[in-house]
């Protein structure tokens, strides 16, 4: 018997890929957007993204290699990681990419050294509001030294071109913006003081997707508080937005098989090929709190709840507690989990001897994947 | 400038696995023991395990493939993983595993279909006592299903083989072991009275390692308990420990490179090319609890205190807070992390595009990690 699975297997429709990269150019116009690579570097992705006119950031040097082999240009590229292996720094230079973010002086002093005369953003903090998806707090400064820094790095022979900052992932109030904002305007007046004046604004990722028992607010909520902040700067900016979740998570649909179900303590639980460890990582990350749709190859109008958990003998391996799913579940039954696109491959390891994912590109089998209702189904 | 970074990379000192491995032979006398692949399955520690006469468990075909390269006998392997892929049941059976664990009926199915007259051993529940790092908690059942499932494992044609429990990984209270092993005698009482007798107890891992801030416990304590336990059943049988953490973890070092310093809010901040998410995921599974002894290559006499973090641009990857190094620390030095050999290559991924640590096994390089003796030299 081949004991090689056929599952877990990630679908991606580019066609939401599309749709979704155009929602976010549609409703929240004036805003340049740069896919976060991190989320989801896979070829065809960035290759439909690219094709759309498409912009990047990366936070390594591979991931600028990546999107060299797609033939996008370095020099639209931001390099975002506000600390790099000065090595990186070099490399991205060398092929092109001019604009780096930083959020210290030593960071100054590598830029300087390997990356002379790049701009740079200054890195904020903005972490007052808590975020789905956990991802802000080690880096960022306030205001005052974030204008310090930037006139430290025209001391160094680097060009102050913009501050940065990031709300954290999977942000569900669109007022988040507002305060980073605030932050901004005053960094631009402080620098105004000095005639250094910036020439963007990078508002960072944090746009939702539509998980489940999620109460997705419209993007016109986004625009409005973005159009706001942005409206209380000293003076016009190019403004960029670096999505990542929000261009791939629902376009992607996790196939697995089950590999087993068992009762014990008289709950029900549902052992998947895939879990935390190879493609479900958030779900540790969370405390299980992320809930992504769910549906199942049997689809018994009998219904029963079950946990879900993965391959391994960890228990950490476990994705969600209490999930609607056939009743009749069992070994070789499949099950389809929506909304996996985002953040999924990326973390997958081989732990316990699991293969990751492995990713095909597809067209027409998304979920149906609003509110709850793939559970209902 | 070569961007490919000359580290990550965990050093073996395959000389402290043999030590680690005969202590534990020497000190818990009586007890079989089962190397947990899991833990850290390469080839150069598994060779030299294998060589001092150590057997595995594993928790997938794949790590069976990983000891048939070795020349480990299958009939000597458990497969200890409560729910596996048919597949992979078929494929060990067909090797000449035949002892499986297993805590439900659907389990016993599978078995009985693809691995006929195989050896089964039930997993009962033990998660009374929270253990160092949570590992346990999706299976098991109480002494009586346990009991009534070995059972219906001789109904369907297999072999009523033992017993197996796991107390959580990292298990500083030796106790752990007692209460399991009083369900442990329940479940033999109730099969002798059909006349069922059983052969194998597995007590499974969770022996510790010496982390920082740890109180360890000597083996004495845990070999004494055990003892306790297991004179209470009401026959001898053969027992074996499944201890992973303990045999490997404290073999290795972690070798990383400072990326760069700075400092944010008044607190200085250490980036390094490792962090959890390419070698260091118990961080992030233990709420950054789990302290690694720390060593630096700058050696100052003057230190400074560090909040030590990793190379993406996500907050969860960050290691240790408030970690005491040189106060001169900057980019380009070298850290150390000792005690890193279990649980660390296994969980890595390429996130933002960062390799895994090589694996380079060596001698006499090991961090001494006693107490928190590697802070303050």
């Amino acid at each position: 018997m081949d004991r090689h699975l056929r599952t877990p297997e990630l679908l991606i429709d580019l066609d939401v890929v599309s749709r979704s990269y155009e929602a976010l150019t549609s409703q929240l116009p004036g805003l340049t957007v740069h896919y976060a690579m991190k989320c989801n570097p896979h070829q065809e992705i960035i290759g439909r993204l690219h094709s759309l006119g498409c912009r990047f950031e990366i936070a390594s040097a591979a991931e600028l290699d990546e999107l060299r082999r797609i033939g996008a240009d370095p020099a639209q590229v931001l390099y975002s990681n506000p600390v790099k292996p000065v090595a990186h720094i070099a490399a991205a230079h060398a092929a092109g990419v001019w604009r780096f973010a930083f959020d210290g002086e030593e960071e100054l002093d590598k830029i300087a050294a390997v990356a002379p005369g790049a701009a740079v953003l200054v890195r904020l903090s903005a972490h007052q509001i808590r975020s789905g998806v956990p991802s802000e707090g080690k880096f960022g400064v306030d205001a005052d030294t974030a204008a310090a820094l930037l006139l430290a790095a025209r001391d160094r022979g680097l060009r102050p071109y913009g501050v940065a900052f990031h709300v954290g992932s999977q942000m569900l109030l669109a007022h988040a913006w507002r305060a980073p904002l605030r932050a901004v305007a005053r960094v631009m007046d402080k620098l105004a003081a000095e005639s250094v004046f910036l020439q963007m604004v990078n508002l960072g990722g944090g746009f939702p997707a539509r998980y489940c028992a999620v109460n997705l607010p419209p993007l016109s909520d986004y625009a409005t508080a973005i159009g706001i902040g942005l409206a209380g700067l000293p003076y016009p900016v190019e403004t960029v937005i670096e999505p990542g979740r929000a261009v791939v998570a629902e376009a992607g649909t996790l196939r697995a098989t089950v590999i087993g179900t068992a009762v014990r303590h008289g709950r029900r639980w549902a052992h998947l090929d895939v879990g935390a460890f190879n493609g479900l990582m958030e779900s540790l990350e969370t405390g299980n709190e992320l809930r992504f749709p769910v549906t199942d190859s049997r689809c018994d109008a009998r219904r029963d709840r079950f946990h879900l958990t993965g391959p391994t003998c960890d228990s950490q391996d476990t994705i969600m507690f209490d999930v609607e799913l056939s009743a009749g579940l069992r070994a070789g039954d499949e099950v389809y989990l929506g909304c996996a696109g985002a953040y999924t491959t990326v973390y997958a390891s081989r732990f316990n001897g699991f293969d990751p994912p492995a990713v095909r590109c597809v067209s027409g089998v998304t979920l149906e994947t609003s509110g709850d209702a793939a559970y209902s189904r």
